[in-house]
């Protein structure tokens, strides 16, 4: 019997927390951005408990950290099962969202090696450079590893103030070497807060994610002609604001119709407008909308992206001087969690009597990455009113270790076939 | 026969256009804002002009500038004919919108003078402060003429450095005593560029207008809840920017409907959008919208606006979790130009036969406010493809002549009467 610690996970997660800590008036908050002082600490605190647990602990050139376990029982040349997160964050972010996920699989290390139960395959625990993107590009460390960008291409990579990766990294002794292959683990797992409240609005600890939404953004200007709102009257106008309307409309009417008939989980979303002049007295010449569609079919997105443009087409036609473009310009496809990976999720649950549910990602994650590469599942732990990205992110300690014995149940499970 | 020149008159308009000029890619602009050095060169011009045309000069404690032609024959205490307009200008503005109205006014009065007709009426020409509003509040000039503000409140208003408009009044040697009161007038006349293609486009050089429009304003504030686009499914969200797509376009709805039914001058407009937070990944929290709705009758407006409030009554009650308000922040009733000056005015262009037609102002002018007090007439000339505000603002010198021969022979009569 595998015996998660709440202690020891507790004390790792509420360290971390310190590094880059802000003071926050409600909750707890951090702030780490990769290469800063605050991120050199939390990964050394990680590498040194990495070490405590027995693990040899490598750098690869883009800074993942890895902390390997390869039991003398087990064949060393085994592909691993690997498990992990983050531990950077967005500005005056949570505690929990990424290093839930590096302390869950630490701890599932400790548990299992506690239990004397002794895995046939190597376990690896990973930590991945800058999935929020706040500094560089998001998900730099996971896509090196899955081989979607090369090592070099990534170091060379800017920050506002053109300070590049490598640099960065260098600054902070975590510029390491070669390439972390996720291509070569067995399996891949990731548990991270939900981030959304559909676990605490069923009454359930903990999800099983199914897939992972794939996403697709479109820049969508609107040109009309701006004019005096006094002097042009109703039937001399291209008001540019007023098509823009019928188009934030019509994707929303799209996007309910798709979740009805095709889909349940496709989302399409107007979230930005920049209107030009915007004066009260001014018909608006131009409009600049932001459109996120996203679902975990990509016969979904598709449909949703030939409705914007048909959309569009329909505006252009049916109001004189109303010209459109629509620039599709951000694209990731969904990627389904496996079977596999799901069913250890599931049958560790059950032994652990632990309430699970199925899920889909309606966010990205490191596991969307590597989810293209090897066999993955990402379990989601209910957090609190759904809040992230915020210092009033919560999980009860309850739920990370009820997330942390399933998750040490799947490696067990994986680890012996 | 009253003869206008259009030497006289275009070396006054070009004199005037050297003040404030600018360096235009195209046209002849102008900056001219109260107070300063632009701005006296043209009031001293002004006051030269008045002067060398035999008139007594007054400036009033808001700077308001009045030449008075009370000739030997006239009733120096019978009420008089007033004319003109403003000489301030929008930034990088055009030559003709203000100066024409004011220079059209001394041109007929020299025109009358020089054919020796002889008004029962003092005749006077006046260039009102600050019509359009760029440093102190918009038409000071004529509310206070009107009454509709005292000169100490209009004096005490401050620009956005805090410096009074007494002072800046001070600063260039027109803060004069006493008050022009518009209401001791027999009847106000001006000419004003038209801003709008109405007359070019029918081949008619002067417009003869019926009424100004009224103008309300109203701020409209539409929350819902801001929430992660991928993880937010379409039956939870509470998206402001869809709710404000449906009042847009009942707005404009509820506009075009009237323009059918009631009043053809109708005009409503969502001129302005703030999204909060206005990201692409996130469901809309909240929208302010600008409403902008014209009419020059009163009872359109009153509709437009009640339709306003039960679009947003509707939308509320048909979509969770959205709440607004409406708040009607400005308001200026419709105004209707007097019968006896719209006769003098197309009685003069039968007799100089100059085509003239009807119109409604869409926008505001000095002759709002005076309209108000004394019976009013306000007169259009054919501007190129519209354009004002803009160094690119043109009318054809030929056309501020026939508006003046019409202004001149409206005169005669008004002070014949």
């Amino acid at each position: 019997m595998v015996t998660v610690s709440e202690s020891r996970l507790r004390r790792d997660i509420e360290t971390n927390a310190a590094f880059g800590s802000i003071d926050a008036s409600e909750g707890h908050g951090r702030t780490v951005f990769v290469g800063t002082k605050a991120d050199r600490e939390a990964r050394d605190y990680l590498v040194s408990r990495l070490e405590d647990a027995g693990m040899d602990v490598r750098i690869d050139a883009v800074g993942n950290v890895v902390g390997r376990w390869a039991p003398a029982a087990a064949d060393p040349n085994a592909a691993p099962i690997a498990a992990g997160s983050h531990l950077d964050s967005v500005p005056e972010g949570g505690i929990f969202d990424g290093p839930l996920g590096v302390y869950a699989a630490l701890e599932a290390v400790r548990a299992i090696r506690d239990a004397e139960v002794t895995p046939h395959r190597p376990i690896e625990v990973v930590a991945f450079t800058e999935e929020e993107g706040q500094r560089f590009d998001p998900l730099v460390g996971s896509k090196v590893a899955a081989g979607a960008t090369t090592p070099e291409a990534a170091l060379e990579s800017t920050d506002d103030d053109g300070v590049s990766l490598g640099s960065a990294l260098e600054t902070i002794g975590y510029r390491g070497t070669g390439r972390i292959d996720a291509s070569e683990w067995d399996a891949w797992l990731e548990v991270h807060v939900e981030q959304h409240t559909e676990l605490e609005s069923r009454g359930v600890p903990v999800g099983v994610v199914t897939s992972i939404t794939g996403i697709s953004r479109c820049d969508v200007e609107i040109e009309g002609e701006a004019n005096h709102a006094g002097t042009t009257s109703m039937g001399e106008r291209s008001d540019s604001l007023a098509a823009a309307a019928e188009f934030i409309l019509d994707v929303e009417r799209a996007a309910k119709e798709v979740v009805l008939t095709d889909s349940s989980t496709a989302v399409g979303t107007v979230g930005s407008a920049t209107i030009r002049p915007n004066g009260v007295n001014v018909v608006p010449g131009g409009v600049e909308l932001g459109v996120d569609i996203r679902d975990i079919e990509g016969e979904s997105i598709e449909a949703l992206v030939d409705r914007a443009r048909k959309s569009l087409a329909r505006i252009e036609s049916e109001r004189e001087g109303i010209v459109t473009e629509l620039d599709r310009y951000f694209d990731v496809t969904p990627v389904e969690m496996s079977e596999r990976c799901r069913k250890a999720l599931y049958a560790a649950a059950d032994r652990a009597e632990i309430d699970v549910m199925d899920l889909h990602s309606g966010a990205g994650h490191d596991t969307m990455e590597i989810g293209r590469v090897t066999d993955s599942g990402l379990v989601f732990v209910r957090s609190r009113a759904g809040i992230s990205h915020n210092p009033r992110e919560w999980t009860d300690w309850a739920d990370c270790v009820r997330a942390t014995r399933v998750l040490a149940g799947a490696i067990v499970d994986l680890a012996s076939e």
